[in-house]
């Protein structure tokens, strides 16, 4: 479906970080070409504030790169602002931009110009403050791409953990882990490590939902109930899937070493341990979509853009994710 | 109030694996005169069994040891068994004696005959089995005690995580954080650390319920009506408290590096990462006693009892944090 090894990097929020990030990347060569798609002025502007010596070089439909750009250069789809930028604070006239950036890379994978698009952070009030609903990145891609059903998964070396619920209040959980929605999440966290990672026979754990698994009922029947079921059917339409376990062992090297991704139930049971182990270095990947999106797991940290007072692992991570994936697509 | 430092240890169930967590141990030297609370026969019949040659020497009341017993030797007060064992066969005619080991040990550490006591897994069903009501270590010594509130923490080098709320199905969770619960038990996470574990003026980290610590009260709104008004009270008693959090960014150096303990709201929040980094050298600790009393984090293991193949590393740090809150307590 892909017709190029060609990347597209979008730095959000203008105000917050994310343009120094692709800066500070710059700073050496991809092994891959790669598009920044942003406002020129805007990183102009903003490296000569960092102090960084990089060359814009343009970037656009019918122009793209065929090698990557020499370390000290960054090549840019110059994508126009509509208010001057000042860094760390936010003007909502600039959130139709931010959307621009997001549709240029997605639609761009979907024509096959891009292999994959990776995504600095973007800060959802802004955009919702301009009259334009919008509740992150993920939904966005979705509607974009016409796909009913995403999946968050984060990753850092060695460790990946997806998530059955995501942004719920914890009162709200137990109720959300419907045998559909476990086994469409399921499905979706298989197909993807087979199609995107190039894992033939993806070797999942499953987390219970309440303490101890549920102990065998005295602390909670969801397990009995919904959960092992489901994976039952599951296992048999060929699917690999240890569990339920209980979480709080799970997490340890007996377990992982023996597989290829962690499915949680909710958010604060997989991602504290994902983001200890993988502090400053994980990425989010979105599962599901047609297209290859990988993030960088921080916020825009306003009170820092143009300080050069950053840590770019995180995009790092995110990046060598988005080629491994593309590498790796069947 | 203790005039010995010298320290009980109960094997727990006689089928799993305690007894040879404690032979195993003995090999080396203890650096405080430790008693294992025990049937003589037991531990003579399990030293056997894995080729361990450990002199077990008698204590008892009246006749306590004053100095560590030497390597190869461990000093036992006899409590004999009410049926013979065999390794890995639950059996609850004994259930009455793994009672009364505990019985022993708690009844000791109040009557200043032990600085403190230490636990092998227990079998909680066997012992419900044969009719007796059991629902754990913790509550058996609350109730030896006539203590009405307990905390659970966990701990292994260099992070202590202790819980509002512990083993409840998930869905009960959010109703469980009240004020009420929450002041009492930060109250007792603050007392004991500074009592026993010498820390003058800790430094307690908050975990949120919700994703996020509810951002806002977009995603739950317990953070605003519940946590935060409660640890504002508590900060007015004088107590140092950092939160609520969000549970999947407090894990990291830049929050953990500042802190003496985390408090999580519930199980599944804060254990997998205690687990993740403490693996095989954790230890359970019991706060709100007025006894000191640490466990291993794991379970009987009762397939793998007579085998030898076990790890004592969460025994040996059970130990060690045992002599440490004795040596700290104010």
């Amino acid at each position: 479906m892909t017709t190029a090894q060609l990347f597209a990097l979008t730095p959000g929020e203008p105000a917050g970080i994310g343009p120094d990030l692709c800066l500070l990347l710059a700073r050496a060569a991809q092994p891959h070409p790669l598009v920044a798609i942003a406002s020129r002025e805007l990183l102009s502007e903003r490296a000569a504030l960092l102090g960084l010596r990089i060359d814009l070089l343009a970037a656009a439909p019918g122009n793209w790169p065929s090698q990557p750009a020499p370390a000290g250069s960054l090549y840019v789809w110059d994508t126009p602002l509509q208010a001057k930028v000042r860094p760390g604070q936010l003007d909502s006239s600039n959130a139709a931009y931010v959307l621009q950036t997001l549709t240029r890379a997605g639609q761009g994978c979907l024509d096959g110009d891009f292999a994959g698009m990776i995504t600095a952070p973007v800060h959802k009030g802004v955009i919702n403050e301009a009259g334009i609903a919008f509740s992150g990145h993920t939904e966005f891609l979705a509607e974009l791409t016409h796909t009913e059903q995403v999946v968050m998964m984060l990753a850092t070396r060695g460790l990946r953990v997806a998530l059955v619920t995501t942004h719920l209040p914890l009162k709200d959980v137990a109720a959300a882990i419907t045998a559909e929605r476990l086994a469409r999440v399921a499905r979706i966290l298989h197909a993807d490590l087979v199609q995107k990672f190039g894992i033939a026979q993806p070797r999942i754990l499953v987390c219970g939902l309440n303490p101890h698994a549920g102990e065998g009922g005295h602390l909670g029947r969801e397990e009995i109930e919904v959960i092992e079921p489901t994976l039952e059917l599951l296992r048999g339409e060929g699917l690999n899937l240890i569990g339920p376990l209980p979480a709080d062992t799970l997490f340890t090297p007996k377990h992982l070493d023996q597989c290829d991704a962690v499915l949680a139930m909710y958010h604060d049971q997989g991602l504290p341990v994902l983001k200890y182990k993988g502090f400053g270095a994980a990425v989010n990947v979105t599962l599901g979509l047609p297209i290859i999106r990988t993030s960088v797991d921080h916020g825009t940290a306003l009170d820092l853009a143009g300080s050069g007072q950053i840590d770019c692992g995180s995009l790092q991570v995110a990046l060598e994710t988005a080629y491994q994936m593309a590498a790796s697509r069947r």
